[in-house]
C-alpha cells in the first residue's frame, strides 16, 4: 500500500519520540512492502516561533494532503504567557476542529512489567483493559457565548443530537468489538445536555443488542476509576468530562509513558499522538520513553490504514522489549535496564 | 450556649447515622453544659413521599429557625424515575441555593487504621491531609439558559467576580489556618470562566502573603490526586470540577465512610452532612458506619458554633474507637472487630 503521513513533531520531547515512531514505521514499510510518504510540518510552540501561529496554513495543507497525522506533543513554559491565539495548545484545538476529529479514543491497558509503578495497589490495577471514548469537538470547548470581562464570565455547553449520536455510535461499535460493555458517563441529575445525551444512548442501544449499557454519573465514574477500574470496558462521555476522566485513567496503571491516543472522524482519517505531554524538562536528553509514540503509530496503522498485523508487530515488539526489563531514563518507565531513547528504538526494531 | 439544630435525616441510612450523630451531640451538651434544641424535618425522597416535594416549605422554615443544619443522606432507586422536580437530589440543590451555601468544604485525611482499604499503595495514601473547597451555588449547576429539546441541549457556565471572590477568600483563609498552600484548579487554557477565576486568585493573593498559590489545570489535578495526593493542602475550584475532584479524592484514603462535609456561607450558618450516600442496600440493618455523620456534627460544632474542644472530643473519640479495631458491618470501615451501628455509637460516647 501507498500512504502519505503528516508528521507534526511539536515541542519538548515531541521531536525525539516522533522520530522514533517514524523509524519504526520505516522498518514496517520495508518488511511489509508498503510505501509511506512523509510530510513534516510545524505545530504548537515550534510553529508559533517559526510562523507566528500554533497551526500555520502550511501545516493544515500538509495534513489535508495526507492519509493520517502523527503528532508528538505541544506546549512548554516558553509560551505560557502568550496571548490565547498564540499558545501551543490552540494548535491542537484548531486542528481537531478543522478536521472534525470528533472522537478521541484512548486505550488504557495494564502492562504487567510496569504495575510496580502504578499508584494503585497491584490487585486493583492488574488486568485493567479499557478504552475511553471522548467527544472532542463540542461542549464547553467551543460553545458560544464564551467570553469574560472584569465582572463576569460565561462558557456554554452545547450539544446537538447529531453530535451526540455519532460519538455514541462510535463507542457502541468499539464495545461490540471488545467485551460488549459500555459505560455512558454524564451528569443527568444536573445538566440538560446530559439528559439529551442519556436519551440518545437509550435510543441507539436498540441497534446494539449485543452491548450491555450502563449510565453512570461523572462523580461516581471518577471514584470507580480508582476503586474498581477493571469494571470498565468502553467508557463514553462528553468533551470536558472526557478530558478529566481520561487523564485520571491514564495514571492508574503506571503506564502513562506507554499510552497512545487517536482523534478520528468517521471516514477513517485521524490524528495519532501520545497521551503524555511535551516534558520540556527532559527534552533533547535522549532519555524520553518513545513507547507511546510508537504505539500511536501502531494505532494509526490499524485504524486509519487497516494494517492489522503491521500494528500488532509494533505492539508486540514494544511489549517484549519492556518485558525484557529495558526502559528509558524518564520516570514513567521502570524496568531495571535503563537505556537511551535511541537504543530503545533499535531494540524495538530488532524485535 | 443555647443552639437550635435542624436535623434532616433523609433517605436510606440517613436516619440511622443522623440518630447516631444526635446521640453524640446530646452527650456533648450534657458534658459541656450546652442546650441544644432540635427541629426534625423531612428532605429528599422521604419528603417527596410525605409532602410531595423534596424540600417542603416546612423544612425550609425549620432550617430558617435554626443555627445550623445536620443532614443524613438523600436518594434511592425508589425515586429514580421521578420527574426532575420530585427527585431527592433536587432537595439538596434547592437547600444550597435557598440558604446561599456557597462554600462546600471537604477534608480528606488518611486514617492509619483504614489505610489497608485504600485502593492506593499505602506509601502514597499515607499522611494525606487536604481540604477541598468547592464553589457550590454557581457555574453549570444554575446558569441560564439551561434546557434541551429533541435536537439540541444547552447548559451555561456563568460566574460573577463576586461569586469567585468569596469562595477564593474562603479558601485562602482556610489555607492560612493550615499549611499555607493553596492549589487553585481551573481549565484556563480552554474556559473563559477559568480565565476570570485565575485573575481573581492572582488579585486576592496579595492579601495573603503567607499563602503559597499554585494554579493547576483540572486534568492535571485529576492525575495528581492519585499520583501524589500528599502534595495538596487546600484545593479550591468551581462547582462542577469540585463535584468530580472531591468525589475522586474521597476514595483515595479508603476512609469514605469517615468523611464529613460542610456547606457554609460567610456568616457561619451551614449545612453538615456525610460525604457518603444513602446506601439503600444496607439501610435499616444496624450496620451503617455512623462515623461520617458524627464527624459532620463535630464540624458543625467547630465551624458554626465555635465549640472547638467539643468538636475535638468527638473527633478523638471516633478515632480511638477505630484504632481499637472496631468497625461496623459495611464495606467502608475495616477494623477486625465488627459491631453494630448502635454499639459503635455507645463506644464513641463512652470515650
Ligand atoms: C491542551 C488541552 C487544550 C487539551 C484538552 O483539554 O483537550 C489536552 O488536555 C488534551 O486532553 O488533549
Ligand atoms: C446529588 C448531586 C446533585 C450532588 C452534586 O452534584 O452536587 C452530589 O453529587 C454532591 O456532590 O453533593
Amino acid at each position: 500500500m501507498e500512504k502519505t503521513i503528516a508528521v507534526l513533531p511539536g515541542d519538548g520531547i515531541g521531536p525525539e519520540v516522533t522520530e522514533a515512531a517514524v523509524k519504526v514505521l520505516k522498518s514496517i514499510a520495508m518488511r511489509y512492502g508498503h510505501t509511506f510518504h512523509w510530510k513534516f510540518a510545524a505545530i504548537g510552540g515550534a510553529a508559533v516561533d517559526e510562523f507566528g501561529s500554533p497551526l500555520p496554513k502550511e501545516t493544515v495543507e500538509a495534513c489535508e494532503a495526507s492519509d493520517a497525522i502523527l503528532l508528538g506533543a505541544v506546549g512548554g513554559p516558553k509560551w505560557d504567557n502568550n496571548p490565547a491565539e498564540q499558545r501551543p495548545e490552540k494548535g491542537l484545538l484548531n486542528i481537531r476542529k478543522h478536521f472534525d476529529l470528533f472522537a478521541n479514543v484512548r486505550p488504557v491497558k495494564a502492562v504487567p512489567a510496569l504495575l510496580g509503578s502504578s499508584p494503585l495497589k497491584e490487585e486493583i490495577a492488574r488486568e485493567v483493559d479499557m478504552v475511553i471514548v471522548r467527544e472532542l469537538t463540542g461542549g464547553l470547548y467551543f460553545g458560544e457565548p464564551k467570553r469574560h470581562n472584569e465582572n463576569s464570565a460565561v462558557d456554554t455547553l452545547v450539544y446537538t443530537r447529531t453530535e451526540i449520536e455519532r460519538i455514541v455510535d462510535q463507542a457502541f461499535e468499539m464495545a461490540r468489538s471488545r467485551r460488549g460493555k459500555l459505560a455512558s458517563v454524564d451528569k443527568a441529575n444536573v445538566l440538560e445536555s446530559s439528559k439529551l445525551w442519556r436519551k440518545v444512548v437509550e435510543e441507539r442501544k436498540a441497534g446494539y443488542p449485543d452491548v450491555e449499557v450502563e449510565h453512570m454519573l461523572v462523580d461516581s465514574a471518577a471514584m470507580k476509576l480508582i476503586t474498581n477500574p477493571r469494571a470498565f470496558d468502553v467508557l463514553v462521555t462528553e468533551n470536558m468530562f472526557g478530558d478529566i476522566l481520561s487523564d485520571e485513567a491514564s495514571v492508574i496503571t503506571g503506564s502513562l509513558g506507554m499510552l497512545p491516543s487517536a482523534s478520528i472522524r468517521s471516514d477513517g482519517f485521524g490524528l495519532y499522538e501520545p497521551v503524555h505531554g511535551s516534558a520540556p524538562d527532559i527534552a533533547g536528553q535522549n532519555k524520553a520513553n518513545p513507547s507511546a509514540a510508537m504505539l500511536s503509530a501502531a494505532m494509526m496503522l490499524r485504524q486509519s490504514f487497516g494494517m492489522d498485523s503491521e500494528a500488532s508487530s509494533i505492539e508486540d515488539a514494544v511489549m517484549s522489549v519492556l518485558e525484557d526489563g529495558y526502559c528509558t531514563g524518564d520516570l514513567s518507565a521502570c524496568g531495571n535496564k535503563v537505556i537511551s531513547t535511541e537504543r530503545f528504538v533499535e531494540k524495538v526494531i530488532e524485535e
